[in-house]
């Protein structure tokens, strides 16, 4: 009820503030006889922990993640697993300045309004920082996933007017993670890097958008009427921080056709396959086998190096000085939430599709 | 877990198939002593219901609700609300051809694979008649708002290339009922019409965008992390047939724009509110008392008046004859469903904030 | 969040008052392609319906079922099993002089006290009627049971002091039905059906135990910290209507004995089983393949047919006459009740087990 | 699904294994703005830890709670609440001998046939250690409910024959923590000391009845169909390890008096009550404002310092020898578990009921 839950089934319940003790989880119902590579899901945090490279924040954290339960000589044992991530670089008086301040476009005044308390340091609780959280619990998915020959590919399709208009079909995802702005293709992606730099230079910060493709899908997965897949797959993209659009498949561009353009054929054979896919792997709400591709739209992070106009909480005027250590840019480091948020889904609704039948 | 229920405390359940005896529902967890205005609810299903207009399917349903319990003389009780909504123009034999063809870009392959048996008239369960349901849901869900001086209005406000560009603050929304396409704007609302026609006269069928704004939503609504206001009428809209994306506030097209920009910046004063509104009323996944406003894209109907190459389930190559009473497009009947989905996540947000705090 | 499902993924959602247009409700999650028995759910209500005997109140109701939805020549879909039953003998008149007064041990004062408004006749939402739709969920969960080779049986083991001291055992169940009270030996259910004729006569009630036996439960239902097998079913049977306790397997008797005594020792062979079933089946919240017997404890039904002090809504002393037509003991009636609560639980845990390993 | 959630709005989510790192928690939908009382959170984790006096395990731990999350300048922020207990007495090496050997009425069966996986130390996640996770989260709800002035308090009333028949009303139940077996009554604690104390050097076990009373819960708590109030108090109270049965107000007992004797006749006045209290509190699954009370039954611990015959994971027969440290009764250690599980289980309801009325 307070949210903080996803999953039906494999589900993760996650805790901690930015600069609190620890973050940490616990991921319910995920079954048991599942081989844990440590090394794959720890890799999976190095791909969102800050300080990656030079476009990203420089904040210092190893984002080494903790088990403390739910794993026996290596194999999941279907119990609850717990998990802590240590919260080393909590320096919470960087963030004195802003206990009664409420930073612009961030979530400071309607935690204060809902709450009637409120952690400041470091955005307390409305910190992407939350998001590692994510990671942990989507890379154990991924381990179930590989297992039922599912892949996960996300990719910066977009940085402001830096635009990647290649389709994913045609494109090398493998080489995704060549760049520190994980986008496939080489020039494009350096268009991207100079852009942050400037950017960065300029106290400013830009947006931009994650494609991802999901190839393997079993046909069969997602519940027809509320929880539609790509319904399931929207909400956990929206529940990312900066996140202002979800689309499908076609998506918003469906509108620029007629029907007779857009209906997807299907191809004869024992295999029941489509021609085109604009439904994007799902029809009705449940996948269709086809490859499963979408795009999420994220603003330019709120925080900026600049000085800006804001009010305390008194609703007195005042000037909010440039202080910390932020991203110009989140999207490179969103990417393998993107992928993990999506594997959670696919997992869930995995499990939930085994009772489909008699 | 099979996704036939929606919201956590103000709850729908529906059920039902396209031409079965009858579709209906069971609202759980509606507060007691609301007076329920029967003629509300039942011009709300007016507003959704085939037949209402030329440019509509022709399918002929008076879509009267009968309530059947939770009732008592004239207001609620707080025990569950059990309506149905009969199915009067069962023409099933009309879908005979259907029984053992998967329509493209329709639901029948996926139903098909997942549960193994399908009802094929109609579409059953995947039909959008469905709908109707959360409509009725819906409309008391509005009633509550009203009594929380909350108003959602959704308009339609583009069909295929025929776009009304103004902002919704500048455009007279009480006009939006109007016209047949529930568009308030005339001129954009007769040129849509005119594409429409020209579009069902070809047996072609059209998309568009939906828009939609809620007004004095009170701040704090939204739980911040999984189940983000924004998150949730996200996976409401994306529920509804036919919808490929979502956005809110500046959208997709947040990512044209520096954060400096998009910032937006307090006002000074007693009630804080923002100089500019990017976020879309919510911030950090919590109402933040401003007009929350977002988009919602639908794609054409499958189903055209045109002869289709498909499979059966034998997954041999057949022709599919155009039959039955489509809608060349879905839109102006979306429109209800919009504000109503919307209506089921704000009460059910409002009643969920009622326990935030001691 | 208002109590009205029960179950996880085979889940009801029961609506309904008890002079209402009818009761039904929806079943959500049940597996596709099962072949649905009317006669067999029908069997199953006239075991519950009123008017069976004469040692049952008088009320007459056919209690006949309508299905919706969710069924399709046949079988069943994956989508909502929608049902009503209709309430054919709304003598709701017969209830106008109870709208202002509180009946001793009854819900009348307490529903009034929490929702403000309460549907006076027949006792609304707090009738036992409810259970019908009990009946009709849990008969398609016994027939999902039988084809897992799954049997439940429950049967009258005691009417006040008129106690069958035999364990279930030694008793021939299938002589349940062979009477009117539904207890399986013939010279204690003519003592107890003597015993229930005299307290009608005089104007009173009595209460008693049901007992239960499952017969077949495949190893490893149940989820073992919360939601325990036993504590689900213990659940259920607390929510069934005057039932005042629950025990199973050796139940409050296993204080009488140290655990020398109480402990079930394995037996060795290919398939392990225990000597001794003082665990009723159950260890650990988790089924061990044992039958599976617990004892519910029913009090006497409030309604009394005899004048008694009681207050009015304004807290004034008043006579409460009897009147209306009542069970002088709810017992054979709720036997089927108890049953196919257990099924619910049975089944519910048979689906969540598909999802515990890899 | 898996289980180990309890609770719809105020949510404990706990994990961890018997000899595994650490046990711990979440709490989620805690209201913002508790202060939190540390001292009395340890104070109740001390009740119920082990080698708290010569009558219980003397296994060692300290079992200091670490908060991880949700508390800020002492008060709770709306967030959840992580929490961590770390497992000091680790002798993991001391369980080798169970590696391959099911216990007899313990769960090693059970857990091993259905996941296919176990973790044999200490019983891994079936061993009562995890209650230590339900005592953190029921202090804090007892922190809520003291503000809204509901008490409960629970006492040892039977240990095998040496049974307290006083009823509750006429006891000091003040003087429950004043004797380490929790009776108030001295003579009858003193006995049953003596009978653990020869139980255990018998190397044997024993069971027992802990009774459990609420005083001050508003008119208005419980659901009235599934979710009443004593089904959710049952359910909680059948979770708790070596729980065989529950019963409330009148409880078993009741199948002893005819309806005119049990009915509880209301009391004129303001404000409504009841002469007697049969009901226990609760009619028609919600709170009348009259005490709460009930039993709960426990069986004697399964593990015994005697040898025992049984199998291994072969089928094999075995001889169990005895080992380890044991409790020879649980039930001093069950008190505070019993009331924090009830504890839970009204603070839920609290903020359930918040939702009832427009």
């Amino acid at each position: 009820m307070a949210g903080n839950s996803f999953g039906q089934i494999f589900k993760l319940t996650s805790f901690g503030e930015s600069h609190g003790e620890a973050i940490g989880g616990i991921i319910d119902g995920c079954p048991a006889g599942l081989s844990i590579d440590l090394d794959f899901i720890q890799s999976e945090l190095e791909r969102r922990k800050p300080g990656q490279s030079h476009i990203t924040t420089q904040r210092k954290e190893d984002d080494k993640v903790q088990f403390l339960s739910g794993i026996f000589e290596g194999k999941t044992t279907g119990t609850p697993i717990g998990f802590i991530i240590a919260n080393e670089n909590q320096k919470g008086k960087d963030y004195d300045h802003l206990k009664d301040v409420f930073r612009p476009s961030h979530a400071d005044f309607t935690y204060e309004a809902k709450y009637g308390i409120r952690d400041h340091k470091g955005g307390g609780r409305s910190s992407a920082r939350e998001t590692a959280c994510r990671i942990v619990a989507g890379a154990i998915a991924k381990l179930i996933l590989k297992q039922n020959k599912v892949s996960i590919q996300a990719y910066v399709s977009c940085v402001k007017d830096v635009k990647l208009s290649i389709p994913y079909s045609k494109l090398d995802l493998s080489k995704t993670e060549t760049n520190i702005i994980r986008c496939p293709d080489e020039a494009t992606a350096n268009k991207m890097i100079s852009l942050i730099e400037e950017t960065r230079k300029a106290g400013n910060t830009v947006g931009g958008i994650i494609s991802c493709v999901i190839k393997g899908t079993p046909v069969g997965l997602g519940e027809p009427v509320f929880d539609k897949l790509h319904a399931d797959l929207g909400k956990a993209m929206l529940s990312i921080n900066a996140v202002k659009g979800f689309e499908y498949g076609a998506g918003f561009d469906a509108i620029n056709s007629y029907g007779s353009e857009l209906n997807d054929i299907f191809e004869s054979g024992k295999n029941i396959s489509t021609k085109t896919n604009n439904s994007g792997g799902v029809q009705g709400g449940i996948s269709n086998g086809q490859d499963i591709y979408f795009n999420v739209a994220f603003k330019p992070v709120a925080t900026i190096m600049q000085t800006q106009k804001s009010v305390n909480t008194k609703g007195e005027e005042v000037n909010l000085e440039a202080k910390g250590r932020h991203d110009p840019c989140v999207l490179p480091r969103a990417v393998p939430i993107v992928e993990n948020m999506a594997a959670l889904v696919l997992v869930d609704h995995l499990l939930r599709a085994r009772t489909n039948k008699l």
